[in-house]
């Protein structure tokens, strides 16, 4: 699983930072990648990344300010230009279905694909054989939501002495038995999935957060989670404004990760007053709160792999 | 007078062309620019050029189609931000004023300026002591419009040794004379402006056309226009699509300029296809129909002055 910056800025998009936009890539987990928020010129991010428009499965809209919806219809249109024809789904607050009915209509938007928008008040809003996706609350000016998504079990490893000790020839029905189900040898016998496979592997969590002031909700969400991707819009001397605006601090996305016992924290929704080199300092800031801090940069990508989260060079 | 493309590409933006925009700058005329359509990223582009955008004082969009509106509401909000407080006129087909007011009401996008929308449907436009515009409906797929600005001839050159003749004396009431108005001496006698002036001098007249195909009232437009901004979407070897899709070549375009006759003709909403390198041919096939021909990159800016067109280095 990788997950790729497409913008890391707060409000108003400047050179370094476009607005609101992240891409989780789970091309070996499904063949696709998911959207969380879809800030405007999106999909020109996109044209800088390898990330293919029709492998787009689902976006995840945490609240209707513009910095978070404004590049939806445009992307939705290259969708299906780019060859996209299997179905979208596209989560978020309530209104986001009657903008985007308009906003097809109006510009004329023909989407030669299946577009199931769902208007999410929390709890699951996804669930399939694999992942899971809930949704939570947080604390912003207007309805924002965070969402966590969590990769079921892994079958265990397959433990092929065992297999084969059970009569279980070379071929398909070890592939069906390392994915959890039992096979029927050809004399009959039934082997158990569970009797040659090691212990479940425990999938990947990860929370990502729309804009918000701290609060218990964030934590939930990132309640031991592999990865939290919170917003830091101000640092410590820019507190004071972080409440009225409905905003949080990197110190808040500290406090979020260290209480939800999570792994990691990637933190976005820089303001554009900070310069990339500034980035260190935010990153300083938080570290003796919680230690594994990273500042995201658009176009940055880091990897999940064998438990651990790696910035990609 | 400058023309400054913000966007030059044909439907889906590509790394060379974004979506269809382009700066009529009338810095020195009026003090403001103009905005003629406004594709998503418009805003982006913007950050790249000095253009600011609580300068822009109004917006013309030729037609519906995302790639020409989809940057609207992201500029809007942006406007205000970057402390736009003076008055916005928009202008476009039917349709817009309804996306307009949902998209900002959804993204509860406050401007703290006054927003007017102008849905037109052909004839003046807009109209002051210094500028009329003109929109014609042209020939897409859907309505869209192609617009005419004609700037109101100027007062002539002030004759000083005939205004000193006249005992007008040093200071502010020559700029009076200069600016068209008549004047009154101490001694009560009066010198009117004609008598102290050269003839007037005509204004520029520009001729920004949306998506269409070969049309008879993109000529009438063009008529005697001193740049002419076409679109051309394809060229002789994808001549046959043009029809199809309501779009024009580049002959389409250098028959509009020749036939209206037009002193210079600026071709855009050029497809992905034509790499900047193939420009030089686009142009070639056209010249021989109408030699004065450039075809608009991003970015690219033409100065009008003296009467002659010229492309900034
Ligand atoms: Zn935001
Ligand atoms: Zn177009």
């Amino acid at each position: 699983m990788q997950i790729e910056f497409l913008g890391t800025g707060a409000g108003m998009p400047s050179k370094q930072r476009n607005t609101s936009a992240l891409a989780l890539k789970l091309l070996e987990e499904r063949g696709t990648f998911w959207l969380f928020d879809c800030g405007e010129a999106a999909q020109h991010r996109i044209l800088h990344t390898t990330l293919k428009p029709k492998k787009l499965e689902k976006i995840f809209i945490t609240h209707l300010h513009g910095d978070h919806i404004f590049g939806l219809p445009g992307l939705l249109g290259s969708r299906g230009f780019l060859g996209g024809t299997d179905r979208l789904d596209l989560y978020g607050p309530a209104g986001l279905a009657e903008w985007i009915e308009v906003t097809l209509r109006i510009s004329r938007t023909h989407l030669n694909y299946e577009l199931a928008v769902h208007e999410v008040d929390g709890g699951t809003v996804f669930e399939d054989e694999t992942f899971r996706v809930e949704a939570l609350p947080l604390d912003h000016v207007i309805p924002c939501f965070g969402y966590r998504i969590e990769q079921k079990p892994l079958p265990g490893k397959l433990l092929i002495d065992r297999a084969t000790e059970a009569g279980v020839p070379k071929g398909p029905l070890l592939r069906e038995l390392k994915e959890g189900r039992d096979v029927e040898l050809g004399d009959g016998r039934t082997v158990r999935s569970a009797d040659v496979t090691g212990p479940p592997q425990p999938g990947f969590s990860v929370a990502i957060l729309g804009d918000t002031r701290f609060t218990p909700n964030a934590i939930e969400l990132a309640r031991s989670a592999d990865v939290v991707v919170h917003e830091a819009t101000y640092d410590r001397e820019t507190a004071h404004l972080a409440g009225a605006y409905g905003h949080s601090t990197i110190l808040d996305a500290a406090r979020v990760a260290r209480e939800g016992g999570a792994k990691a924290l990637i933190a976005n929704h820089i303001s554009a007053r900070f310069l990339p080199e500034d980035a260190r300092k935010l990153a300083e800031e938080a570290e003796d709160l919680f230690p594994f801090v990273e500042i995201a940069e658009d176009l940055s990508e880091f990897e999940w792999k064998d438990g651990q989260l790696r910035r990609l060079p």
